[in-house]
């Protein structure tokens, strides 16, 4: 009975989350301009709804109730496991504090927006630093609850279960790797001429493009569309997945392989174990897992050598008259060394994967001293700049636009979001070598076929949802913990093969 | 204290609101046909949410406490009154009520859109009986809580203080005045020419003439956006006003004037009183004053002489083909003869003006009858088929998909909806005529400056949303009692006029 009140109650959360994705995603994709006060009200009215619910004391009572009554069937269990987490960590955290959080992040991010062009970090700082203060409260509360350090319990928000110990030793394999190897593919790379195909590329026939090589690779379009918005994400529910991409009509490339990232993400949350939709344990494992998907398709299979050949075709007919003008841009062969550039740059966004994972390791490293203590905000950009000319060979100094301040996670108070990107890489290399192993599945993507790689990772990931831990998941399909060698292989592969 | 906290709490449920219409606007607009499901069980959920917020115990007392103690302003006391009022509906109605009614719609909804095209008027039969012995229920509920006929408290859900004495004493004019006038209206017409303008018509080019005359006549594009749907609506919220339409390439007036007519409803909402809108009192009075200001809109000024006027030379760079072909099929006579037919025809959206009300009665007389017990559901085929002819000498006979079952309102439980169409009619001409007869209107529309209209529509009918009831909104705008005079004369005016 109890276990069953818990069900009801999350059916009711669910659709509550429902209706907070698809505004959150019209907010980002459909909305004008004039709308937007009126809108942050409405959801955060809707977001305090749903956090009222998350803490309804009745839930404790359930929860306590269906743990000593035994009889649930496994997916159940996991599923009052993930219930349990939820009402623990938003417990924990006094209403007071959640809406100073709130407020004192709003405006930091507002603030951000204008100032980061500026470059003026004066301004932005003492912003900032109420942002931090207030998470390390935020931290400290999580902390005594979950039986966690105060960063881990951050991450916890994140990837669940999350070790920052375990992050560390990964990310010092990856310093110990990543300089040297760059080294390596910047030199050979110099000796490579790359053609820059010439646009215009008109938004409608890059959107063209994009739909038909998603609809190729396994994007539902029942469950889903594609739309624009200003920063790329994927966004809605599993039953209608909202990805968006923007649109630079001197590179196709760009959009065309944000889209490709997005659909990675989307193909997970349309593949998500239908019946358990409304429940936590039916919901994407974690940030980490959640990243791999849309690099295992961006990455490792997107901007390879086969998919770029299924791809030119449609490259060809999408741009008719630049493939006219240069023609010799749009082989196969140029095609993938635009695809497979290496370039030691300040921004993380535009980075390529072998350098992204240095921007990673620098935000890890300096966002943990913060929380923990041992490094103020008025020492980032010092910190950061130190980091920088270690992992990149690059002096940021006094340019904070392109340093310190060009990332919106801080600012909106996302401690603990940044490893997820580079463990999801790591896991995305280690899926993709265990299931080219599988059968067939290399011919097939050779082919320019994805059923047989869609189905493993259905089997493997998708239909998995919540259900087990991030580590069990990773061991399952791949049959190892997860860990640098398969990546470090792949980049050595891709960028130093002769 | 007490009315603060009414208002504290009204500006919450507007937050539900607001993301209530978003989401059910980007299930008409937006949502690929797999994401239906859940999307319903989420509005579903987030609607029995906002019912338990307007039905919260405390409202009563609160109200109770408010009423006693004065000291409000004249604004506040109508909040209270609008509060009240939606209090009072929606406590009267159990629960056990609503959730049997919504099941028993949405039942012979969908049953609907296939037994429509089917004419299977057996097997919809028992469906909408289920439905109307519900509605019985919910009429007798609300009657005896609201002091109100069973009908007319049903009528009030839609129209505050409907009187449906006072619509059958208005209708019994309308009887009695356009079964003759349209006799010879139509023996006038089939003396005129009037040339169909040859297709095709890309809907791109409709689109962007649709927004070129919304821009003109005054849509805020910051506050509102323009889209496409199966059946056409203005929905969002004030902030953020979406219409949408939908296109047919043979025919652009169709989309044209559809456009306009929710670009009526839209300018309505965008300029209701900013400081009220999370309150009761700042919404749209009623749906009689919304639909005048539609029917205003779309009939009153768009299909004038004068603004196809304005029209022609857009229509004419929309589509220069088309008018290469056949240039005289664009000319302004040609425009207005074809944005002036009357046609005596079966079905009621695609009816002209003239006729459009004939519509309107039929179904008002039936459904009053239906819900005083004076009819039954096997009665309405006879009924509709004697009244279709003495109104516009038409009989729907056995022709059920063109006669009774050609509307949504009834298989969704709207009943007490229809009359607001015609109320809409007589409100829109009785504003028009106070409107043009007010400093510089006449001129500047006739000249396409659709500045001074729309200030004098803000000053009479915008910025007071609910203020005032229904009938001392029309007093104060026009200096006269809704009729049918207005109207009456408008008619004769644009249809018999040498």
């Amino acid at each position: 009975m109890s276990y069953a009140a818990l069900e009801q109650h999350n059916q009711r959360i669910s659709g509550l989350r429902h209706v907070e994705a698809i505004s959150a995603w019209d907010e980002a994709a459909m909305m004008p301009p004039g709308g937007g006060q009126a809108r942050a009200e409405a959801l955060a009215t809707l977001r305090g709804l749903i956090h009222e619910q998350l803490t309804d004391p009745r839930v404790g009572d359930w929860i306590a109730a269906a743990e000593s009554s035994g009889g649930l069937e496994p997916w159940q269990r996991a599923n009052l496991r993930e219930i349990k987490r939820a009402y623990l960590r938003e417990t924990s955290i006094p209403r007071r504090l959640v809406e100073a959080s709130s407020r004192a992040e709003s405006q930091s991010e507002q603030a951000w927006r204008m100032l980061r062009p500026a470059s003026d970090w004066q301004s932005f700082r003492p912003l900032l630093e109420a942002v931090v203060s207030l998470k390390r409260e935020v931290a400290a509360a999580l902390s005594s609850n979950l039986g966690l350090s105060p960063y881990d319990s951050l991450v916890d928000g994140f990837e669940p279960g999350g070790n920052s110990e375990h992050f560390a030793a990964l990310f010092a394999e990856i310093r110990a790797f990543l300089p040297g190897f760059i080294d390596r593919v910047v030199e050979k790379q110099s000796r490579e001429t790359v053609l820059e195909p010439e646009g215009p590329f008109p938004v409608e026939r890059q959107r063209w493009l994009g739909l038909r090589l998603m609809e190729k690779v396994g994007f539902d379009f029942v469950h889903g569309r594609l739309d624009q918005s200003h920063h790329p994400f994927c966004g809605g529910v599993p039953t209608d997945v909202r990805i968006t991409t923007r649109y630079d009509e001197s590179d196709f490339q760009k959009a065309l392989m944000g889209v490709m990232h997005e659909t990675g993400h989307a193909k997970y949350e349309q593949n998500l174990p239908k019946s358990w939709l409304e429940q936590p344990v039916g919901a994407a494992r974690g940030m980490s897992v959640h990243e791999s998907q849309s690099l295992l398709q961006e990455m490792q299979v997107c901007r390879s050598r086969e998919f770029l050949q299924v791809m030119e075709p449609l490259v060809r007919e999408a741009f008719p008259e630049a493939f006219a003008r240069n023609a010799r841009a749009f082989s196969v062969d140029n095609l993938y060394r635009l695809a497979t550039r290496v370039r030691r740059d300040f921004i993380r966004v535009d980075a390529d994967e072998a350098t992204y994972p240095c921007h990673v390791v620098l935000r890890f490293e300096i966002e943990k001293a913060l929380i923990e203590g041992k490094l103020t905000v008025a020492d980032i950009p010092e910190a950061w700049d130190a980091a920088m000319f270690s992992l990149l060979g690059l002096r940021t100094g006094d340019n904070h636009r392109d340093g310190c301040m060009q990332d919106v996670h801080w600012p909106a108070g996302l401690f603990g979001y940044f490893p997820t990107y580079t463990l999801g890489a790591l896991t995305a290399a280690q899926l993709f070598r265990a299931m080219i192993e599988s059968d067939g599945v290399r011919e097939a993507l050779a082919a320019g076929d994805f059923t047989p790689m869609n189905a493993w990772l259905k089997d493997n990931v998708w239909s998995q949802g919540s259900l087990f831990d991030t580590p069990e998941l990773i061991g399952r399909a791949t049959g190892a913990p997860l860990g640098t060698e398969a990546f470090f292989r792949h980049l050595e592969r891709r960028y130093l093969a002769p």
